[in-house]
């Protein structure tokens, strides 16, 4: 089979820059940033373990971190079965079906599609925006991945708690305009903040996405990272973001 | 009077480079670091504004501050009754008395003291490390001023908050590993965090400190700054850090 066989109208194909894998991506819906690659390096699976992916859209996530760690399974749910669908077609694409499972349901009501505390590891890039409730058509795939139009935070915090194994571990991408309140539900959902890292777009400027990990279980006491900062003085890509983009 | 007649035995007279304040140390007991200099940038107070300074210790934010803003009033709030006698034959050094009370008592207990809801800022650099209660000699001072022997933080919060009138600002320097924690108690005691700013040793390291404003009775939602890094690359202090200090 052709490779663009896949593909359904105003489709395309883009590198993941990483062991040669691609991603079917629609230009009108929702395509990666920078948010879900620095996840995927933020996020750590040792050998053996498994990871699920919450709000994993196209999968990319399940698709960068099977490429870069050694977890034994990587599964993605997504709520909108289009894009559900195109995540599907992706796995095949980088024949992985072995490694990874698409799921296509909504994480308030899992239970039946994914055994309970039984991941090692949770991810997920969330929709950023708060309360888009009845002004955004939930038809609107990019509403959906950017307003928590199908779930709120408080919803991905107990999805995430609810499938991870005691003491396993949740990382996820977010603004920094919400540092205050992920914190607050992390421990209300019980995964308790343990690390986390400030990204600046540059030295001088102020951060523009959180990576914060919690454990499930854990007591409070967290370790704060060195600065990620992604670009230098010139406009170029740090050293540790150029790095990050040409590991291939 | 000769200033040297306000010195106590072991005590030195040490410059404020600021306005040509000065202020009286023990170099036994606790002498300012860093963070309290960094803190009195951070805290704003407008013309007219009354400050309130918890566990003001020698009394530095309140020296600081009245050379740095255009508060109206500053008050120090000290429980060792030594160091806050020599918080106040400071304040006489520098001929501040109109300018900065120095009150000796327990932030616990202060309703007697100082009337609630009276001030338009608080400030804290509080002790550090949790739970020092039974393991340190409550006459020691330095131990008093870094392990939460004779306040906690939750004494702090609920401190500022009883003594901030309605939409008054808080503003306090701690250790990034409680981050996660502050948030949340800032927010069951009604100070909402505002903004954060992470202090960086240099570009490449971890946070040893952070800088937070709390708004009393706010919504959830939080400005994070630009990172505030100490020293570049050749060891020396940024550019930042040097103004802070050479401003007098």
């Amino acid at each position: 089979m052709k490779k663009e066989e896949l593909l359904l109208e105003g489709e395309r194909i883009d590198s993941l820059q990483r062991n040669g894998y691609e991603i079917i991506q629609h230009p009108g819906k929702f395509c990666f940033g920078m948010d879900a690659v620095l996840l995927s390096v933020f996020a750590k699976a040792m050998p053996g373990e498994d990871v699920l992916d919450l709000c994993t859209g196209t999968g990319v996530l399940p698709l960068l971190m099977s490429a870069k760690t050694e977890g034994r399974h990587y599964c993605g749910l997504e709520i909108q079965p289009d894009v559900a669908d195109m995540a599907k077609r992706s796995v095949i694409l980088n024949g992985l079906e072995e490694k990874i499972d698409i799921i296509c349901g909504d994480l308030k009501e899992a239970e039946g599609l994914i055994p309970p505390a039984s991941f090692d590891v949770v991810t997920c890039n969330p929709p950023y925006m708060a309360g888009g409730d009845g002004l955004i058509n939930p038809a609107d795939t990019k509403a959906v991945s950017r307003h928590e139009i199908c779930c709120t935070l408080m919803d991905v915090l107990l999805c995430a708690k609810k499938f991870l194994k005691p003491g396993g571990r949740f990382y996820m991408v977010h603004r920094p305009f919400r540092l205050a309140e992920i914190c607050i539900k992390m421990s209300e959902a019980g995964l308790e903040a343990k690390s986390l890292r400030m990204v600046y777009p540059k030295a001088d400027k102020e951060p523009n996405m959180i990576l914060i990990e919690g454990k499930s279980g854990a007591k409070s006491g967290m370790k704060v990272l060195p600065p990620l900062i992604i670009m230098d003085g010139e406009g170029k890509y740090t050293k540790e973001v150029a790095d990050i983009y040409l590991e291939a």
